[in-house]
């Protein structure tokens, strides 16, 4: 028996176009109880994605979406309260999807255990993780940046766009960043080490790129969409990649856009320059996560990748924060800490 | 000193959307002496190609265009009737690149020896030549069809289409044609042996690629463009591959098309299938011609791979040929016998 209540969030309705408090519905229900081969969880970070929008609509996905009444799913980090798996112990800290509750029972077999000693703990939802891994995974086996090649990524100082360039970075290319307002400009050139970085709400957005990349572009890593890709197309050189991970940019489209019809030059400039595009997910590269942890923990003990965190307390604030990402107002990793 | 006169055909003027004659000019001209290290060739065939419409126009592209004035570019096969070049002698039959005139000045080493006992010279420039190896390098290093997966390529008579066709059928994959008119379609089933092939000319096409792809497509090798893609589209698999080579059907086009635009949707397919989109053009995959030269010889001889020629006289006939070839009105393998 357990006395402790389990807070959530449950999808409420399908948006139309951008999210609202009114397609979310928050309860209190009790804890359950761990069966055989479980564990109980008390959630203490969830991570808040752009994906996230793609599985609160009907559209076709690379994934189910989460039922009408169902609780949001998400990454999280959670500590073991009980424990019905021999595998972990009470105390455990553990990398599960639990979704946005503060509660939850997991199957042990479905977890990860993680060293608090090695990495604060909610890294493992940002650059030791998902994200991180995005950006890893799709960079290096689509992008494959090659010394001297120009690497340009948007949303420069968020969670993967900012692994994708201090990786393209380390593999010895340029790195050319987008990203929204001045602050977020100087920490991706500062801090983060951008060979240059533009402001996507510049009016010459175009010529800003043109002149920063004189070489033309190799990899454009595509986790936006939208407009970012027209200034982009124009400077992609031959043999270009395209690693196409998100488009929160065109996440609540509600339907075409307006003339003209720009597929058909797309494709004729695909012929033209040779160019290769793909879109991923991480999780088909899953054979390479144990390097990814192995490289990227040694990246960041050697400063070669720094990382931030936007982390907003209260598991009832991840609505309106979650609102906040799709518009780009975080700074950083958004992650929700759900208990101290 | 020699008294044969060379006839060519030079680009007059670039077309504005659909070429015509007087985009060309005919003229006749004293045969140039070959130089040392070169050959002279009298052309016996000159292949009509859809690249050659890009040619034409100042547009960016993979090659630069041929200038106003010169001689139309395009690959050829020739008798060496003049050699100063060591590995050359007169009667020697080559491929060259030598475009469309009945005589040319070429370098030596530039050059391939063909053995008019080991194939119908003519197939140097379809089914054991360009087009056939455009065929092999896209399917194999792009499509890369897995038995029991569903390939749909276009103009499934023609010279890269039906080896497209015949190399996924000896690669274990179902292969899927769309063709103009009865004919072609019957002739693709029946000599080719696609599993089946619709006539692009049906109203209902999309319905009828649905009903021939009930497993969905894992490849699609675009070489024509236009509305096929839009009735393939709604049927690529999750890990799809798109290999283009080709886009005759815009070729023509003078602007962009009208609305609505397709491009966002288009991207979010890239994503929430994982497709993979790869212009290519075949010298890229030059270190693959050995290989091609070997297992495509052992197709033919062993009646796994068929092919199609569509002959025609005169190399004054080449202008009106190469429209009938923009419009599809070609039935094979498009070749001009320039001599006998």
């Amino acid at each position: 028996m357990t006395s402790e209540m389990n807070q959530r969030i449950l999808l409420a309705s399908r948006p139309e176009g951008r999210p609202a408090l009114e397609n979310f519905k928050i309860e209190t229900v009790p804890v359950a109880e761990p069966g055989e081969g479980e564990v109980l969880l008390k959630i203490l970070y969830l991570s808040l994605d752009p994906y996230m929008r793609g599985r609160m609509s009907n559209a076709r996905s690379y994934a189910q979406p989460v039922a009408i009444g169902d609780v949001m799913e998400g990454g999280t980090v959670g500590r073991v309260v009980r424990s019905r798996h021999a595998g972990f112990a009470e105390g455990d800290i553990v990398l599960s999807h639990s979704g946005w509750q503060s509660y939850a029972v997991a199957r042990g077999d479905h977890l990860r255990k993680l060293d608090p000693a090695a990495a604060p703990i909610s890294t493992a939802l940002g650059v030791l993780g998902m994200p991180g891994f995005t950006a890893y995974s799709g960079l290096l086996t689509i992008g494959q940046p090659k010394p001297g090649e120009t690497v340009v990524v948007a949303a420069a100082s968020g969670a993967v766009g900012s692994a994708v360039g201090q990786i393209a970075k380390i593999k010895g290319a340029r790195a050319v960043g987008i990203a929204g307002g001045p602050e977020k400009c100087a920490f991706a050139r500062n801090e983060l080490g951008f060979d240059a970085v533009i402001d996507h709400r510049a009016p010459d957005i175009a010529a800003q790129l043109a002149a920063a990349c004189p070489g033309g572009i190799d990899v454009y890593f595509e986790n936006v969409g939208g407009d970012i890709f027209a200034a982009v197309f124009p400077l992609l050189n031959k043999f270009a990649r395209i690693p196409v991970c998100g488009l929160i940019a065109q996440y609540n489209d509600t339907g075409p856009r307006p003339a003209p019809d720009r597929l058909p030059g797309f494709m004729r400039e695909v012929l033209s320059r040779s160019l290769l595009i793909r879109g991923f997910i991480q999780r088909e590269f899953a054979d390479q996560r144990p390097a990814f942890y192995e490289e990227m923990a040694a990246w960041i003990a050697s400063g070669q990748v720094r990382y931030r965190e936007d982390i907003v307390d209260g598991l009832e604030s991840a609505p309106e924060a979650f609102f906040g990402l799709l518009e780009g107002r975080n700074f950083g990793k958004l992650v929700i800490r759900v208990a101290e």
